[in-house]
């Protein structure tokens, strides 16, 4: 089957989902968002990449924080930014996404950012767009959160860049976790020779096993020796009840603590997606602590999303414009000579 | 008496309605959005035209997507674009729409696009604001949306140029659209010959026939030989249920399907405003079909919104500033030497 | 007590409150301010002084008429502006404000523009932040709100410029005001000799004449030969219904009707912060008329928080940067050179 997110010279055209993703690409945008980090620092933090391009983030389910990030990197590339809340608008009119998509398509519209809680909602989307448009998937339902994966994998490359000496554990809520299939695919196919998952079985999903990685149920053994330990959102909203006694019980066997954490190596660092439940997946001290890298990872969050937006706009500009306005109808404008 | 959108050398000041423009301005609005159709197809889709000038999208009524059409067209001329959603704001701290309107004169705004569920709310604010500013009305209440009545001839005039032989039929809801009147006042100014309404005649209003139009209560008779089909919004949410009989009986009496539309000319083009309510006035064979112009509709609406803030913007430079310090305060201060 | 507004040179930082800052501060930030009054009145409305650095409004109570004044003073310094509703989002998924906050100093925010309905909110965001950042206060609970106050006297001084002979009388709800305390503070401060309030026993602070003001509960005598009214809004939303018989009563005894302001000199300026209750606080005649600069507060607005921001945008640019993402973590990334 043809990769969605590839054109047919195996350029980067779409971000949907980490898995499929060659590791030609993980390493072209992971190298890439190597030069924005500099960018942020500098005094001006803008480059001209995306200079007259219109990115727009379509949001149908409210994240101010991935929305910020998205709305971040797309200004300091220079590109004009609509903030779409789609919930609240078309939608109640009766009008369908892919209405709401050819609009923006016809407005010459270059980038969508689009987070929706329906899983697939990223790809529908794709499927159905010009070739000069790019869709980038922000979120969809527990299945995909691609830049949280990448930037990841960015940090463990920066913090560990020898990657294939590493002991990597993931802790926590795998079964609701949008990223741990996508990081899990990500370390591997970049050299990560053994992951680990650290999680209670009603936690888990049932095919883990499949994905390459060793199981453990319990911290002591799950993160000794390890260089890297990724702690998963409790997903307290999208749980029933049923699967876990209590967030002080879980806390107890499943929270960082630093007493936990010293079972890791000594340099070992600790990585969370945000945004954090203290005192239940992780203990505060550990959070703001000297091994913590989670701002880091926020930091690295706004290089990789310019980085894959850098990408999928160079594209754009060196290929052949196929119009929104040719897309959209095959009658011929008589008016234009 | 005198026309509240032009000043007094016959320039456009504001765009509250299309009725009453003079064909010269209405021509120039047209003229000049073909400059801006080829910008919207560029790699760098911005031109300086508006920079450092402070367009405010005044929303009283929610609608992301006429906001959207004017922030992509402000920012795409480099304006700073706010957007105020008045609805949950001063309103409920009790102060008037007035006062509102002068704090952002006030604070220097160039322009106001305005939104209200109120006929004449732009009008009202139109009459209030010093010289140097312009309004331009994004919709209110069932009266005016002109930027939709030009971007529709605009559509026409690109696809059939030639317009004095021209047959065009409007369907639908005339009596709740708050374009047909305007469309039918432009086409006429622009030579159409030839306007016909079709609709049911609970949705037309009384003194249709006033207005120049020919009535037809029936989609065979109405669409024979016409050029170009401008379907109308079925507005459900305006309507009580006493007006129509069902959604289903509605669409099998006036809804446009491919069978009807071989009525008209076989290079007859389709127009419909957008949000379209499939199967209700319009079949998706024929909102997708060959004959479909509705997504270049919404690629010129971008155009359109482009041209009338330039022309705007460029009264404004060229004028003397009547300042809003001046305007809004006969106090002269005393620190300024 | 250090003065955590200032840095260890005696520089801006922060600007969280008008209490505590030195004559030297205010008189630099109202001469900065003059510089963009002529800003505001250019064709092209913008200079690049923030170009390239990014500002955060964080809103924790919404205010879309603050965040406006805020949102065009940093657009006009060609900062990129980015908008959060706090109040709406992460803090529902149990993020602290800390942890908001730290996740937008990740990012590389420059500056926060902080409103939140508790008192102290900013002035704990500063604590928190690290030296590169710069916070500024947009309203706290009835505490402070010193860019209103800073407008007040910048308006002041540009009418009145000779300070030292002024008499300023403030009127109305003292007690509920966010701005009292502190203009009473800077208009000492820059030598007005002297300040009265006026208002009923019942709105007024047990402690307000050690402010050094002068105590009236009658118009009459209190407005008597006064070159500057200040009406302050009457807080309906605040108020118990027991402090006040009515607010027709109200504008009985203490609204500014014409005839009350004739008591004061006749060159006498009256301001008001906005948004107006006419006919509860001030007569719709006097809030329109000769004598009122309300609207040109609203303009120096712009002008001041230009100039607070730029004051606060040099010291980051000067000094050196302690990156956000030093400060962020202790770990070093290895894969740095």
């Amino acid at each position: 089957m043809h990769n969605p997110q590839l054109d047919i010279d195996g350029k980067l055209k779409h971000l949907l989902t980490i898995e499929g993703l060659p590791k030609r690409i993980l390493n072209q945008i992971l190298d890439t968002a190597e030069t924005f980090v500099g960018v942020a620092e500098r005094d001006i933090k803008k480059v001209p990449l995306l200079r007259g391009k219109t990115v727009c983030n379509i949001f149908f389910e409210n994240s101010t924080r991935t929305r910020t990030t998205f709305e971040i990197a797309a200004k300091r590339l220079s590109a004009d930014v609509i903030n779409l809340n789609v919930g609240t608008s078309s939608q109640s009119k009766g009008e369908t996404i892919l209405d709401t998509v050819d609009n923006l398509i016809a407005m010459h519209a270059d980038m969508f950012v689009v987070r929706h809680a329906q899983s697939g909602a990223a790809h529908f989307i794709a499927q159905h767009v010009p070739d000069n448009i790019s869709v980038i998937n922000a979120g969809d339902g527990r299945h995909a959160h691609p830049t949280q994966g990448l930037l990841d994998v960015f940090t463990v490359r920066r913090y560990k860049p020898d990657m294939h000496n590493l002991r990597v554990a993931l802790v926590g809520d795998v079964l609701h976790s949008r990223v741990a299939r996508s990081e899990i695919h990500a370390l591997t196919t970049l050299g990560v020779p053994e992951v680990r998952v650290i999680a209670p079985k009603t936690l888990l999903p049932a095919d883990v096993e499949k994905l390459g990685v060793q199981v453990f149920h319990d911290m002591k053994n799950g993160l000794k020796d390890v260089d890297v330990v990724m702690m998963l959102r409790l997903q307290n909203e999208r749980m029933t009840g049923a699967l876990l006694p209590s967030a002080q019980e879980y806390f107890r066997t499943f929270g960082l603590t630093q007493e936990m954490l010293n079972h890791a190596k000594n340099d070992a660092i600790v990585m969370h997606p945000g945004p954090m439940n203290r005192g239940v997946e992780i203990d505060s001290s550990v959070a703001d602590g000297s091994q913590s890298v989670i701002l880091p990872q926020v930091t690295y969050g706004i290089a990789v999303r310019m980085a894959v937006m850098a990408i999928l706009g160079g594209r754009q500009s060196a290929g052949e414009r196929n119009t929104a306005l040719q897309a959209a109808s095959s009658m011929a404008p008589g008016g234009i000579s």
